[in-house]
């Protein structure tokens, strides 16, 4: 009988934000898969070290850092191919997914690889908005407010027409894109209203009003951006 | 020297997908804070039941049941005005949220309310946007996908605008709202793209694609779409 693949949100960096559910999956796992980006260290598995047993086998996926598509396509191929083989012996995987695996994460491209064939459980983590938020003390949304969540990379033009007809805002890796965002959100006179987050809950995290952010942006880095919230109800 | 007070994220409802801080915090409380709906239980209470100590005070905001805002307002007035008293009394209070505190959460009146005079903490939950995914086998949003989130009582205009525009999208919400919201999508030929799912981790959950969703929806129910989400990278 093949094992059971368990797709594990980690929440966004701090171990403590992990739910009770990753941390027992993980303290009791056999085998963990995570990626690392080009022969790098692993994120996932940072946030995950204090809880992986000693004796636990370990799946990395080394992903290549470009954003050509097929080589990232082939070490999914590869990941996919070397976690099938410890299920189809009989053993559960417990793979490792910064964040939530369905937000933004690259569980979903294992999920494609293997759902048909095995039986895989997502496990939801705590996302990088809801703690980008708690931590610029900068509630999202309430009642009928709307939210759009942007990645950085999204051309000038469109970020703009988003970022213009919307309320709320979450501006999804930001890293290089910064100066781009900020003309954007300049342009339309929001500056005010935006917040800029790096590395949100590990020891390392900046919190400041955008006119205040640093010139260069890693890629975990957020802006939010909140026009007219009204939260005193 | 006054207490603190946490804004404790509990996530979706199974008490398992609670962080670990969130469980340290109120397993640790002399004082809980949590909404009760004009009079009824406390779904944020039931969550965090196995977890809050014997000995710890409760305090309870009951909220009216209304979409009018002045005896809502009343309410969160009189629950900060308890939590005050606490807080000046030196003890830390334990502030049960369900979800997330800052996503449509109730928690932020509160935070209005007491930011600027005490020391408030948010410690971020779970969100049933991840949570629903999950359980619908449906990744949200990958690489430079946009994903909307929209409040099911938003009219039927505002509603078909926002989706006909989007890519990923969340409706929250749904509830009576359930009508509308299928004919919206129906009409803008979306229906087999969209997942129902009611009361996401909890026993009683219920999930299906939209065109098989029961007639009436309760409350915490949501619908999610995706259109053309490429999970394969």
């Amino acid at each position: 009988m093949s094992g059971t693949l368990y797709g594990v949100g980690l929440g966004p960096g701090d171990p403590d934000l992990m739910t009770l559910r990753a941390h027992r999956l993980i303290s009791e796992a056999q085998v963990v898969a995570y990626p690392a980006l080009a022969g790098g260290d692993s994120l996932a598995r940072a946030i995950a070290a204090a809880v992986i047993p000693a004796a636990a086998r370990e799946i990395v996926m080394d992903i290549p850092m470009t954003t050509a598509r097929a080589p990232a396509q082939a070490a999914y191929d590869k990941g996919a191919a070397d976690i099938s083989s410890a299920l189809d012996a009989g053993l559960d995987v417990v793979c490792l997914c910064e964040g939530d695996p369905f937000f933004y994460g690259s569980f979903m491209y294992l999920y494609a690889r293997l759902c048909d064939r095995y039986d895989v459980q997502v496990v939801p983590g705590v996302t990088s908005i809801t703690t980008c938020a708690a931590r610029a003390g900068m509630p999202l949304a309430a009642r009928n407010e709307r939210l759009t969540v942007l990645p950085g990379p999204l051309p000038e033009d469109e970020l703009r027409a988003r970022i213009d007809g919307a309320e709320s805002v979450a501006i999804m890796k930001v890293g290089r894109h910064l100066g781009k965002i900020r003309g954007v959100i300049d342009a339309l006179g929001l500056t005010k209203h935006a917040m800029y987050i790096e590395r949100a809950s590990l020891p390392e995290e900046v919190v400041c009003p955008l006119a205040d952010a640093p010139e260069k942006a890693p890629y975990f880095s957020m802006i939010l951006l909140t026009k007219g919230a009204d939260p005193w109800l």
